[in-house]
C-alpha cells in the first residue's frame, strides 16, 4: 500500500494523444497501488487560473492525497517545478505560476515548500536522464515526482526547500465596487449549462451592496463590454425553480460563489458574456445615470 | 473492503469544471476502497431519456454495483432523491425523473425503493448540514448517498421507503405502426459513426412487418419531417461488410435494437436524422401510396 | 489478485452512448482486481494509424499490463482477433489491422501470436453464444479476451498460435528525400496546442539534411499541398521558451519526433497543416529552385 493511496490529476492536455495516459503510465509504475483520481484535463490551453479554480475546488472534497495538477506554459523555461505540503496533509506538485496557490489555501495553507530538481526526481525514480524532454515535464518530472511521493519518498531527496511567500503569485480575478452604487466582477467560467459565474462570493456581493440580504430582490446586470445595451433585470433565487421559464436569476452556485442564470438556456449567450468579461451588478432600486431601466425580459 | 466495490457513474456534467471529480472525491472520502466505473458524463444537458438508455445499456453488464445516475433537471426543487434496490442486488442512486427505471428493469426489475432525505444522508455521510447546495446534490447528496450504500450503510437510516409504482415514469420513445403497412420509429441516438438508433427492436420491427425475416430484404427508410423527398432504399445486413460502400444499410445494432448505417460516412447526415427524428419504416415490396420508388443511391 | 493488474484500453469509441464503459463494465466483471487505466478514446474513428502512434506511446511507460485497443472499421468482417504475448512479457489485445504492430516492436518485439476464436472466448467467459454481436467486439470478443488474460487464462484456451509475420501490415506515415536536398514528411499529429509533428524523427532528420546537428539552425518549411507559397522560416529550438512570441521553430518533441511549433499560437493553423498533409524541410542556406526565400514572419 502506498504512503497516499490517492493521486487526483489536473491538466490542460486534452483527450487526445495520449498525454495524461503516459503520465499515469508513469504513476502506475513507480505507485502500482495508487489510485488516479482524474479532476479535469479540458482546462483550456495555458489557463493557468481555471485550472487553479477547479483545483481549489475539488482538492479539499478528497482525501489527504498527492494533487498533481500540470499547466503549464512555461515548460522548459527556468520556471521552478514545485512541491508544496499543506498543513491538511496533502501535497500539491506542478509549477510554479500560481496554479498550485488557491488549493495550498482551501487545504489549511502551506506547511513545506520544495524545488523539485529534474535530476533528483529522475534518479529517485530509476528513469535515466538522456530521455528528458524540454516540453512535457508532465511525464517526466512531474507525474514521477508525485508518485514518489505517494510512496513514501522524503520530499528533501527531490529537491531543496524554498520559500512559499517567494512563489509566483496569480493576479485575482478583479472585484471591485464601481460608480452607480455598483459591483462590477469578472466572468471565471462559463458552465456547460450556460451558468455564467462571477468572481465575487455571494455573502461579499451582500455586504459590497447596501440592504439586508440579496434573497428575493431584482437586480441590474450588465455586461460593461456592451455598456451602450440597457441592464437586464434578475431576479435573487435559490433554486433554478424560482424562475419563471426563459428568466434571468442571480444564486448562489456551488461553490458559494454568485451566478447567473437562465431558465431553460444560456444565460452567457444572452448576456454575451464569456470567461474574463466584466459584469456589473446593482440594486434595481438604486440605479441611477446610465442605467436607464431594466432590459426586455428574454423571450 | 467495501460491500460493494464498484460505483458506477453517469452523469451530464460534461468534461470541465471540475464537477464530475467533486463527486468522485467525496466518494473516494467515504467509500476509499469502492472503484469509480465512469459510465459517461457527456449526456446532452438535461437528456434523461439518453441517460436512461445508456445506464440500462451499461448496468447489466457489470458486477453487481451501486449504480450512480444525475441528470437532474429538477435539481432543487420538490422532486424526490431515490434509493432503488435490484432484483439482481444492485443498488441505483439518483433523483425521481425516470432516470433510473429502464436499468432497474434490465437489473431485473425493483426490489425496495427509499425517498432519500438530505439531511439524513448528510448526518450519516458527517458532513454540515449547512453546506448543502440548492444546485449540485451530485455533490451534496447523491454521491454521499451512493457512498455510503456501497460501504454497506442500510437504507432505512438514509430515508424512507416508497413506492416504485408511484414514481415519476418517463414517456418512452415513440413506436408504433404507420399507415401503408410501414412503423414508424423514434431515433433515439445517433452514434460517432453516424449510426442512427431507432426506437424499436430488431426482432420487434421483424414482427411488426409482415414476411418472415427481415435479413437480405430491401427497406424503404424515410425521415418524416422530409416526407416530400423520396424514400431512401436500405438492405438488411448482419455486418458493415455486406454493404458496398456509399449504400445505406439497416441492421441489428449491438444492443438489439434497429439501426441505420452508411458504409463509410454519415447515415445521420445522408438522411437529416437527429435524436427525435421520426423514421417511417417499409418493405420495398409493399411500397405504396406516397412512397413512390426508392431515392437515389448516394453517390 | 489478478496475474496482470493492469488493463491499458485505447478505442475510437467517443465519450458517449456507453461503448467504452460497456467493456470496461465486462471487464469488470470478468476480472474484477484489474485496474483499467484508459489512455484514450478519442481517436477519429477509424484512424488506425494514430491509435497505433498512440498506443506504441503509452504502452512502454506502463508496467507490464494486458493492452486492449480497438480501432476497428473492419468489425464483422472475416478480419482476425489477435492476442499478442510481447519479449516484455505484456499482452496486446485487438483487431489484426495494423493497430497493435508498433506498440508490440516498442515493447520489446513480438514472443507468440495467437488467433482469438470468438466462441472460445466467450465460453472462457461463461458468456452466451447468442448474444454476440456483429458490431461491438470490443465488448463481445476483445474485453472478455483481455479480462481473461489478465486473470492469467492461457492463451491457448482463447485460440490457435498464428505468424506474427503474417499480420496485416500498416502502411507507414510517409518520409523521404525531396528535390533541393531537403526532407519531405507525413503530418502524423496536430495536438491541442496546434503542434505540428511529423513523421520524422529529429535525429534521423539531421542525419538526412547534411550539416552537424540542428540546433540553432535556420530551417526552411513548407505545406507541399501549397507550394505556390513562399516557405516559412523555422529556428530550430530547444524549448519553447527560446522562440520570440509569434515566430515558428522547429524542435524535437517529447516522443524524440520532430515537431513545428507557433510561440503563443497554432502552427497547424499558420501552416494549414493537417494530419496527412505532407511538410517540405530543408536548410535556409541550401535553399534552391522554387524556394525563393523565406517567406514573411507571422505578425
Amino acid at each position: 500500500m502506498e504512503l497516499y493511496p490517492l493521486i487526483t490529476f489536473l491538466t490542460d492536455y486534452g483527450p487526445s494523444g495520449g498525454y495524461v495516459a503516459a503520465c499515469e503510465a508513469v504513476i502506475a509504475s513507480l505507485a502500482p497501488a495508487a489510485r488516479v483520481l482524474h479532476i479535469s484535463h479540458d482546462m483550456r490551453a495555458g489557463d493557468i487560473r481555471g485550472g487553479a479554480t477547479v483545483l481549489a475546488r475539488v482538492a479539499p472534497l478528497a482525501p489527504v492525497a498527492v494533487h498533481l495538477a500540470v499547466v503549464d506554459p512555461g515548460v522548459g523555461t527556468a520556471r521552478r517545478a514545485l512541491a508544496i505540503h499543506t498543513q491538511r496533509g496533502d501535497f500539491l506538485v506542478g509549477p510554479d505560476n500560481g496554479l498550485l496557490l488557491p488549493a495550498a489555501a482551501a487545504l489549511g495553507g502551506p506547511s513545506t515548500t520544495w524545488v523539485l530538481e529534474h535530476e533528483r526526481v529522475r534518479a529517485q525514480a530509476a528513469l535515466p536522464q538522456e530521455g528528458f524532454s524540454s516540453t512535457f515535464h508532465g511525464r517526466d518530472v512531474f507525474a514521477p515526482a508525485a508518485a514518489l511521493l505517494a510512496t513514501g519518498a522524503l520530499p528533501a531527496l527531490l529537491g531543496e526547500t524554498y520559500s512559499f511567500d517567494s512563489l509566483v503569485g496569480l493576479l485575482p480575478a478583479l472585484v471591485e465596487k464601481a460608480p452607480g452604487g455598483r459591483v462590477r466582477a469578472e466572468v471565471v467560467e462559463i458552465d456547460r449549462f450556460g451558468n455564467v459565474e462571477l468572481a465575487v462570493g455571494f455573502s461579499t456581493l451582500a455586504s459590497m451592496l447596501e440592504g439586508d440580504g440579496l434573497h428575493g430582490r431584482q437586480m441590474l446586470v450588465q455586461v460593461e463590454e456592451e455598456e451602450d445595451q440597457l441592464p437586464w433585470e434578475a431576479k435573487v433565487v435559490s433554486t433554478f425553480g424560482e424562475l419563471p421559464s426563459g428568466s434571468l436569476g442571480l444564486y448562489r452556485d456551488s461553490w458559494g460563489q454568485v451566478a447567473l442564470t437562465l431558465n431553460g438556456a444560456s444565460a452567457a449567450e444572452l448576456l454575451g458574456a464569456t470567461a474574463g468579461t466584466h459584469v456589473l451588478l446593482g440594486n434595481l432600486e438604486g440605479a441611477s445615470g446610465q442605467d436607464s431601466g431594466p432590459g426586455p425580459a428574454p423571450a
